[in-house]
């Protein structure tokens, strides 16, 4: 491969953790580590161990871990004004941390130096040079962080490239520019970085932040000025609106830049990786998320689905399984048998657009879809309903009944809600019961309980996210649609219900998504005994 | 006011409701557009008249509707091959819209023209032309979409740009340039549009789509070389990744760029509006998106909190009140209790910003939108929580408990719900049961009946729209908020519910709506006798 390659440093585990709403937990950042660096990040920051007693602990943990692809940098801040470096709580224990590589921020501009950490503009050239080169001095590659930089150099050019000449002299390796608060546009980033580089000669790397909505396109634009290291967090967490979305970076310089950044084989891992670490915070995926979102090739319009089945390149800008994604054709109204002839040749590729099985089943989903039903988005649904509009199914289970039990005595303020449920496999039933916050959550346990016994699998998913729609407007007695995402780690699936009753619609989507993760459970084994291909 | 203006083109209706997931009733349709209008957006593309009945529908009820600034656009696409375009259905239905601007598209691409739409180059030249002149002649104002113009200069920029002159010798009134795929990055788009200029003298437009994260760069990179109007949606919705997201790019434009999109007053409506249209779409904002999202100007870690509060612009790029955004220290909360005083004002105009009451509501609000509530369009519950907290209320009636069972037995297909109710009016109890569909609706109808003896006025109310949001995402056991609108057919209320257990947020949310209810009845009852003014 003769691409030019570009270093990606990753912050989830330390600007990432900035974000609002975002904790990880010791598990959690291994699991992230690992996730990150299967996905052949070169760098991963694994913390601040100065300001945080967790992160010290952290480290200690890391002595251990083998990685295959990254390296662990410690993340820190520059001395403080008016001592050694050597006295610098803050940077012994970076030193101390075991990492290798140590990133440092310091101060770019003058008003920030002056007004904010009260020192002076000389101390602060010194506070930079000395503990870049203290660090160094102690074997460590450092990495130098111009905290506020494109700020600092529309108020004082000249002190701005001062600061980072101090970090060159100090013997960084590299020196990230960053746009700390994330208000500058790509035509600053790339002329500013033009000019700066006919003084400073190590590396450069860009650090920017959404706050503009801009920060992939920054970090794009410092690439196209030269700089060789872009630095982000995974999924785009961070303070505010976030750090600059490697997700969606990584693939960009890749496959329309013709840089290399983790190479084509990994660059296949990125949906999965997005979908793993979304599953680890605990964060819900925007389905129009670029590159690895559930929608990002997804088609609606007849008219688009129409040029996607004669040249996809018609409506998507790269090859969806560059990135590990699909294609998918979604049912609306709109759209005609030509998406469903596809599902259905999955199934039974002897089946055509005229065959009376495709009638009949375009007859049931308008059906459907005139009750209420959306199967667009519902692809575990969909293709369940084809199954068994083909014969080609036979449920892994059967609800016999269900009781729900809700009540609330206001003086004692006790609300409670329990379920019943009786599940039928194969002809043995087993009834089991449960408490909930509310009496769908109060089913859903007892129900996942009572199967579990003959589908131990089933402990691997999740519902990850749950949402209700109200069709006819109107009263509580309206229909509901209710969509319900589900993972195992390894995929995301939806499934819908609709009801007038919203247990009843949250049960239909539940047994669906229940369903969909044995089905394609069974299949995955099968695979793997080549009993199918 | 100076600036020189960018015409503002919002697409929410047309190409937002190609997005995955979202689907509008005619009313959300009212609701959106109106929004918009209040917004500053200078034209809305309100629908697709040739493809779509329910389009046609709606332009006939936009006859009657009438708007602050902004303009109406009907969209289309050119006419069929070898046809003449008084034969073309697609275009006579733009005619009959009543519309007074048309934006239609055409393929600028030899690709699509020859490989997707299988004509000839020539011809579709002759379609373009063609078709941007009957509607011309027609008294219409033409924007000319050139669909994959990119792309198609990409390929052939001697044929793409000569579909551009086709559109301008037709007499259109401006050309949006499309990067329908999404794929184009902002270098290309600013070279291509810069070179373009030397031949097609009407204004340009640009219409970008988020596939590669970049439709807001793209967009504003077009600007910079001279187009003069932007096309997106408001939130960004949109097939795939999305269109461009206006509530970005407008603060953008005129914040930055030193143009004028809204004017600086109705750029304060930002973030309230694109609160707004989430609520319709049902549509959950992320925090982190710029400008208007709720951790925009959120601060987390102490050291940022420290320096904004010596000076803000330590670390916020815009100052948030400039979009109607605000700061929120996440350690401390400080929060601008203005717009509450207001609202205290009616009931005791005495209090002000300094009052011990003010400060003691204000705590109260926060603690509540902590727990998830959100008061934006939830009048009814904010005016019951004031009076609540300053003391100026006497419930109507309380609910001592309830009970609810649903029921299912599947052989049977019996789906039931019903409800038990025990409600205490001045120390007098009522009890009584009901079935529904559901245990919300049984509660609803039971509730009802047993107010109904002590208060008849409640047979006038009726809910007209009942919302379920999930707040903490996951589980079945996320908190919902639920939102209720009803209507006694003079006025209309909302009012807001927020718990783990779905029954019981709707039960918050319908308790405070029959207050409500009963409590402006009385006040206007008091008016008639001169007891208040």
């Amino acid at each position: 491969m003769n691409k030019e390659k570009i270093i990606v440093l990753d912050s989830t585990l330390r600007d990432g953790a900035q974000a609002e709403g975002i904790s990880f937990s010791v598990e959690d950042k291994l699991n992230i580590l690992n996730a990150l660096d299967q996905a052949g990040i070169d760098i991963i920051e694994a913390g601040f161990p100065g300001s945080n007693p967790k992160d010290i602990e952290f480290f200690e943990k890391l002595k251990d871990v083998e990685l295959e692809n990254a390296k662990i940098c410690a993340f820190g801040s520059t001395r403080r004004p008016n001592i050694k470096a050597e006295d610098d709580d803050n940077l012994n224990k970076i030193i101390e941390s075991g990492a290798k590589i140590a990133t440092i921020f310091g101060k770019s501009s003058e008003f920030h130096t002056e007004k904010i950490i009260h020192t002076t503009k000389d101390e602060n050239l010194n506070m930079i040079e000395d503990s870049v080169r203290y660090l160094t001095d102690h074997g460590l590659d450092v990495i130098y962080d111009a905290e506020h930089f494109f700020d600092g150099y529309k108020e004082n050019p000249d002190y701005a490239l001062q600061t980072l000449k101090a970090a060159q002299d100090g013997g960084a390796v590299s020196i990230a520019l960053c746009d700390t608060n994330g208000g500058s546009l790509p035509s600053e980033i790339e002329e500013i970085i033009t000019k700066i580089q006919e003084v400073i000669t190590i590396p450069l790397g860009i650090h920017a932040h959404n706050d503009s909505g801009l920060a992939v396109a920054n970090t794009l634009s410092a690439v196209r000025a030269g700089a060789r290291q872009v630095q982000g967090t995974f999924l785009g967490f961070g303070e505010r609106c976030g750090n600059a979305n490697l997700s969606t970076i990584i693939p960009n310089l890749q496959l329309k830049m013709n840089f290399n950044c983790v190479g084509d084989e990994k660059l296949k891992k990125l949906t999965n990786t997005s979908i793993k670490l979304a599953e680890i915070a605990n964060y819900s995926l925007q389905g129009r998320e670029p590159f690895i979102g559930k929608s990002a090739f997804a088609h609606k319009g007849g008219m688009h689905i129409d040029a996607v089945l004669k040249d996809p390149k018609s409506f998507e800008h790269v090859v969806p399984d560059s990135i590990g994604n699909e294609r998918r054709l979604l049912m609306s109204e709109v759209s005609g048998r030509g998406t469903i002839i596809n599902k259905i040749n999955e199934i039974d590729p002897s089946i055509d657009k005229t065959s009376e099985e495709t009638t009949r089943l375009m007859d049931k989903i308008k059906e459907l879809e005139y009750e209420g039903y959306q199967f667009e988005g519902a692809e575990g649904s969909i293709m369940l309903l084809i199954r068994r509009e083909l014969g080609a199914y036979k449920p892994f289970f059967i609800l016999e009944d269900y009781k729900t039990i809700g009540s609330k005595v206001t003086n004692n303020n006790i609300i409670g809600a329990s379920a019943i449920v009786k599940v039928n496999v194969n002809g043995k039933t087993s009834i089991n019961a449960a408490e909930g916050d509310g009496p769908v959550n109060a089913l859903d346990i007892a129900l996942r309980e009572a199967l579990k016994e003959f589908y131990p699998n089933i402990d691997e998913m999740k519902l990850t996210d749950f949402k209700v729609r109200v069709i006819d407007k109107g009263a509580t007695a309206s229909k509901v649609r209710v969509l319900i995402e589900s993972s195992d780690g390894e995929k995301i699936w939806s499934t819908v219900g609709v009801s007038s009753d919203i247990i009843e619609a949250s049960l239909i989507a539940l047994i669906d998504s229940i369903e969909y993760k044995l089905l394609s459970d069974m299949e995955k084994q099968m695979r793997e005994y080549r009993l199918i291909m």
